[in-house]
């Protein structure tokens, strides 16, 4: 399809990436539902490593096989489908070319102790390549002591895809020894973990949505001289969106843990209001029986289109 | 031989590999007494590693010899003989072509206290092309805090694996400080190990048999909620299955330590019942004369071919 | 333009380099306002990396978007704008060929707790290529206890550099255990960092304007012993400009944190009188409006105009 | 010269390697008094680095040179002389083609004190290749909590050896924080070390002659149930030779400390009956003057004789 | 300029090198006031990086300029001109082919408190090549828990300076948590010292005057057992000669901290008398004014001269 003007503003905020990684980001904003919307609703299963196959699937059995969530994300007419190296693999090619994927390559599980969390990398922008995937997904714990290790392995990653013409999102979830629990989401900590995926390379960027907690003091101050609006979420997602380039990075949000439709609904609202591109979500799309994901997901891509 | 129906299934599962990876799978599915059953006994020999020559070999002393094995996987019609580089390189001319083999790439002794559970790389890749093996074995103990050592060397090679045609058998023993000892087979992080070695890209997973402990709180609410069947090793072992990609892979389970025939055979018809594709079966083989061995092997084998 | 005389004295110390070294250096000192003199002020931004992107531009909300920034060091004449790679990307193609680039490839953040000080990798040779930039920059912190990680992954950034005709720039700025705060800017430590940053094959060394305090006993002793000057920021940076190869490496200091402009043009005076090749100054740019950012950065080039 | 019937029988269990290998193995079991028998003494000298140059010459300062070794290794017959990187550099062109040479291509010293025993990497099979060597030698310390750093190291050594078509020779002498000081010699330990070696690919393995102790309450336990002979040193040999894959890999034992010449013929004459393969001394050949030192090598070789 | 019997003599222990290295060998041989006598007298100026500049060159504020150093190595008719990275690019066009040139590819610093002493890698065999020099130098401290670290970047720097043609000079300075403040520069240590570079594959090697104090227990036994004669700066400075391959390794000394002419003077004698093969002079040469640096080093040649 053509681009729209939206796609081809966003476009031009990629001006100095190759041809083949602006043809893979036009890939991902113009399939699905939200196709020329600018706007992004992306499916991710990757609950399976991070919190383990019974917890995540057991509500929901038809969801332990791979195949369920291609087939999903394609009836739910989202942008993309984000998994694993394993689940990719299983569906690649029985679906091949029916939804964007973007492998997600590196991961955690919950069954180590590990002093500074730092995710192990379980695949390559080769695997990307021969799985057919626009993208690739890597998450990052701004707040860790093993930072320089995890920005360091990105690096690598985002150069090999750029070369090669993959779009590269990043997972920046603020977590480790420099961070109060509580902090993890306090929306200085947010817009700082947007603007460092930014800083990284990163194509499109993934956060949690902020609370009202400030963490750090500097901050602190700084919030109170300019007198800066952080009440509604959708104010705060405001000030991250800005403190993404200005909003020249395409920056999502992520559903968080599963709850009622109505929350759901109502949190995208306000994250959509605040200017974000978009949503990613897992446990509150695969762990629905399969009518009640797509109507949820047609629900909030609805919400994106309106204020498209 | 020409493929059988549940052969063709077993390969629809693994559709985006190369032709290569796919060939060597058919030679481990369609050798010995199980071919073209779906199902697999593969003789696994690297005690003399792990535990030491003597107390592996001193019961049954012509096993020293490294040609003993694979006489005796062939002689028992097993699909596959598994052992470390020493062994395999011993034999590997000798058999050339007649045992499907299995390197295993990395290998640990009781000789060195190492904290957090990690085995050493030990061969290569390229040494398994080198001597005509089937696929590459590896070790990951999930629960240690070295595995991201241990996720990124294996995919390392896996990634090198799959480009040149081998299959990837991962045994995966969670271990180490993020599990008690009881939790090292508690039937969660069973269905656990054999997720992340899914996604990992494993072809072949091994695991131990369940046991009804839970290890994980936030498991066990699920188990209650949900009212999974834990009681038996036949309903543990379906819930493992179900766990590794809805039954979509391959997963066989290994027969631990020297027992009685009446127990190793009662144990392997429970895993047959819950849904096992076979098993891997070390000391309970080699410890044994050779004639009680083979016997063994083949009761084994016909519990298999019963079910399939 | 044609290289003036004191452009060709400052290149002859540079006559072991590659011309595709020593042209990116001329292009460099032949840009803005300064071309020609010798003299260097840069426009850096890295603050939203290293401090979070709403401490840094909250005060001028404009300066969240990268476009800002380029525009700002090509309105003022600066001689070259350095960013992170994000910032870089986000500008690179638009501003093409507009104003010399130098790609900062560490940097750090407030967020992790680090034991000894070590920024991250961040980007790579192969994109400060890729970017059209004229150098890289990287920031050491002797002092730290993970110095010879720093300086080794500086030699191997350095020698690509040069291999494909790129200038390095280091900001050498002593931290760590081995240091007291105070330490950090001692007028020792300075001249110290000056010299380990032109030993480790630098072409332009940034470092903080030195105190009188001195920091190491064998220096104190050495001072006293020799009756050096260091009362005035005159006469100290004149010891550090010596210290740095005797003048022969181009020499510029940071204009560190944000403060009124009388005291901006006074420190500058001093170090221009003592012979700096120029300054650096982010914050004191950036977070003033842009009609007051340009008036500021013209009044410090007049002040280098004069003494060149 | 054509092969004995015994050396053919040796190279046939080495059928999985090039003929680069096999041919280098032969280069060692052809030459010197012992050349056809399928015994071997080989002389090494690494003590210069591993315990000093003053400790280990003094007693017979002609031995500083490192053309002695050479020539008494030449004087003497022996299959080879084995000797750290500097040594058989110094030597090597002069002597060129007149005796095997085995470059050892790990080596520690005295002077450091390191928690977990690992040798230092100090040359490489690319210096073998170009020195004319047979075969690289390495040292593990099985035991030691550097084991995987150790095996890993020699996992990439072995593959590129072999691929180019040398021998390997490892040196496997337990030690470290799993093992007793008594343990480091017990029986048990011994035909572990053994083991390990061959899994790891050596092609030729040196352990030291092991004593009566039983370190592992396991293997004890086993000794005991089996009862296993180990009373006198051929006992035991006939253990360690039996579990280094059923006497199939050539084994062969150190010397160790300087002694009378009595105790180290009668230790010799235990281990040739024992099924030893040979004897590797060092010490009490290079310690003695070069004509007792001819005159017991010579001793050595003639007990091996006999028994071959 | 042909060569003459010792340079020749001195050469045929090269031997096993390729001729690019023998070639490097004589450059540095046949160089200077003491060219074809087999002695050597040297440059170094890495104190800007060890210790400082101000420290360094505060006495004679002209070598601040490394331009100072090429020409007062000139001036003096030394062999060879060592510094780190920075310094000899400064000069290495500006005084092409007109000195033979030592590239130190490791250095340390005052500033950084590092437990087990190591340097910093700061340049590479490829910087070497670039520069026209005909060695590379590179610092070891046996008695360091990072020892294998260093011997190890060593193996690889030497591996790949002999490929390519250059001489390997190692400065062996023991330090570290194996030895006491005195042990640093004991005779057994030197002797241990001298041999380690040796067997590490130095060409040459630079090592402390040694002191009459005997480290070990174990040597001090054996120098007691053999009567070693240890009492005189010549008698050690003999025995420490003899530790390295018998005398067949080029080994010089330093001069350490600047003292008297007079001292200095003396102290070469005895170096001299001894055997040393030349001097290594930095703080005694630079730190004095030209006219007397140039006098200094002419009356150390002259002592080198007489015993040549």
């Amino acid at each position: 399809m053509a681009l729209t003007d939206r796609v081809q503003q966003i476009l031009s905020w990629y001006s100095s990436e190759n041809p083949g990684t602006q043809t893979n980001l036009v890939r991902l904003l113009n399939h699905g539902k939200l196709a020329g919307t600018g706007k992004l609703v992306i499916l991710p299963v990757d609950q399976g490593f991070e919190h383990g196959p019974v917890r995540s699937f057991a509500p929901n059995p038809d969801a332990y096989d791979p195949d369920y969530h291609f087939q999903l994300a394609l009836d739910a007419g989202c942008n993309a489908y984000a998994a694993p190296l394993g689940s990719i693999e299983a569906g690649a090619s029985k679906f091949a070319g029916q939804v964007p994927l973007i492998l997600k390559v590196n991961n955690s599980d919950t069954l180590a102790k590990i002093d500074q969390p730092c995710s192990a990398l379980t695949a390559s922008v080769e695997d990307a390549l021969r799985l057919g995937c626009v993208a690739i997904g890597y998450t990052i714990y701004p707040g860790s002591g093993q930072r320089n290790q995890m920005y360091q392995d990105l690096r690598d990653l985002t150069i090999e895809a750029k070369r090669k013409g993959l779009v590269v999102v990043v997972w920046s979830y603020p977590r480790g020894a420099g961070l109060s629990k509580q902090g993890e989401t306090a929306v200085d900590v947010c817009t700082y973990a947007a603007t460092i995926a930014a800083q990284l390379g990163a194509h499109i960027i993934k956060v949690k949505p902020p609370t009202a907690h400030v963490e750090q003091p500097e901050h602190q101050k700084v919030f109170e001289k300019h007198g800066l609006k952080i009440e509604s979420l959708a104010d705060r997602t405001r000030l991250v969106v800005q403190s993404c380039f200005g909003g020249k990075r395409v920056l999502i949000f992520s559903g968080g843990e599963a709850k009622g439709e109505t929350d759901v609904l109502k949190e995208v609202q306000e994250l959509a209001t605040g200017g974000s591109f978009g949503s990613i979500m897992g446990r509150n799309a695969f762990q629905r029986k399969r009518g009640d994901a797509v109507k949820l997901l047609t629900d909030v891509m609805d919400i994106y289109k309106k204020v498209s």
